[in-house]
């Protein structure tokens, strides 16, 4: 089996096209690492990028693109509706096949220890790489985002996994990590009053008592004049999208507002859409191994 | 690219395990052929064999089952809720990489030539292979089942394509051919009244008026004690699942009926099922280079 990680970094630049273009260069054209994806938003002012490869080019081809974030991004000038504490906000590693979650763990470290020693930027552990407890919830780390951290970084809580407690100058600080596939979706409603989004945030996210595998956020986007309910549901198995789905509809029906459509931000496995569709068109016994290309992807591996 | 055909034989026995497990041996254990499922279905009194891999291996196996078949299913005590003409029913050849549509059909007159001559059942050919116009319709080649065609085969607008115009004692008749790939899909509805699904079936097919890539037909399940439209969706681009699903869902209320559960068999392409999940999740500008797994697989082909 291909020894094969995802990566899925984090860059705080939705708006300029060319740093968006300059960030992902180091991906493209190299052997071992394919650029699957990159998405970026204005409203959120965020760049998302995802590839697949071998783990030791990723590292490289990561820090390259990590280098070019800091020269290009001015956190200092920097203004979007995600939450965020630097240029590169966030490194997740993911297995994908031939990779344990030890090895991703391992990857993490590596990376979080070069881009501190050599750019000098502060390094934050999270999830299944946290070293402390508290730290593997990412919202733990970014609390205040940005802003706040560049006061409270000198509080013995607030230090840093790796390197001196104070901010890089320009691109603040990274978190870097290892975690389980998580799907990145969002669900658009046909109001422009923030509160609705809010209120259905807080009803399904962990942290205010609703779903424990889903972290969400209510936004407006400005741009488009509607709110939306922004989250990443980081156990697609325990909830699938269809229940998150259909619960974000129960409840806007309270304000008497509809779901006008949904995203999903970069990649996800097929599986987290599989399970939605047999809910709703109420296949039974259905098994992934009746996907054509599930099992050609098997007889190829 | 690596050259595979799909091929999805189907056989007139779904009731005895032993026969179904005789007729599926050939396609184990196989260099160049992956067996990707079988299912029988005791109501239909049928088994759908689908397995991908290389044309000519492709070729050999399947002659090998046909051979198994014809020695262990008579048709004089065959019953089954599903048309068929043989026991060997039907033997489509569909696409998958690396081969054309016309290979396919070359494929499917090298394979019926052969049952013919190495084992003395008559050919029809349908769909892309068909010889006579009137035959791309395998619902036209299969009117009236084994029991009439027994009677007709003598008569010249029902002579086979190869072969005298006589029906094999036991084995019946049997139609090769090439075609796209399509979706079987069966739609269960929560009564025992067949008329209900006949009804239905007449609605949404393309021989009574429906949508012209449907062929449906309602019928009992009675073991279940429920009825079923079962039909084949035979362009899902141009009539989604959820169409279709949606269109019987709102024509079986007129009865007070639900749809209780739905059913696919064997194998379909992923963006068949993508497709409808986009439509219930209302996702936006969703790709299928989202998916990972459709990512890996263009990396690795």
């Amino acid at each position: 089996m291909r020894r094969l990680v995802e990566c899925i970094p984090n860059f705080s630049e939705g708006r300029r096209k060319e740093v968006v273009e300059a960030i992902v260069e180091p991906f493209k054209g190299v052997d071992g690492v394919s650029l699957l994806d990159y998405s970026a938003d204005p409203d959120h002012n965020r760049m998302v990028v995802t590839a697949v490869g071998d783990p030791d080019v990723m590292l490289e081809v990561v820090f390259k693109a990590v280098e070019k974030a800091v020269e290009l991004i001015n956190m200092e000038e920097h203004k979007g509706e995600h939450p965020r504490i630097g240029a590169v906000d966030v490194i997740p590693f993911v297995p994908v096949s031939g990779v344990t979650m030890e090895e991703c763990v391992e990857l993490a470290h590596r990376l979080g220890k070069r881009i501190n020693k050599e750019l000098g930027i502060p390094i934050y552990f999270y999830e299944e790489a946290a070293l402390r407890p508290e730290r593997k919830k990412l919202e733990v780390i970014r609390r205040g985002e940005y802003e706040a951290l560049k006061q409270e970084i000198t509080k013995p809580e607030r230090h840093p996994d790796v390197g001196e407690p104070r901010m890089h100058p320009t691109a603040g600080a990274t978190v870097v990590g290892a975690r389980r596939p998580l799907v990145a979706f969002n669900i658009n409603l046909g109001t422009d009053d923030a509160k609705v989004a809010k209120e259905i945030a807080k009803a399904i996210r962990a942290s205010s008592g609703g779903f424990s595998t889903i972290k969400a956020r209510g936004m407006e986007l400005k741009e488009r004049g509607i709110v939306q309910v922004s989250m990443n549901i980081t156990d697609y198995k325990k909830n699938p999208i269809y229940r998150i789905l259909e619960v974000v509809r129960m409840e806007a029906k309270r304000w008497g507002v509809e779901v006008i459509g949904t995203e999903i931000i970069g990649l996800l496995p097929v599986d987290a859409i599989l399970d939605s569709a047999k809910y709703y068109m109420q296949i039974k016994d259905f098994s992934d191994n009746q996907v054509l290309e599930l099992r050609l992807l098997e007889m190829g591996g």
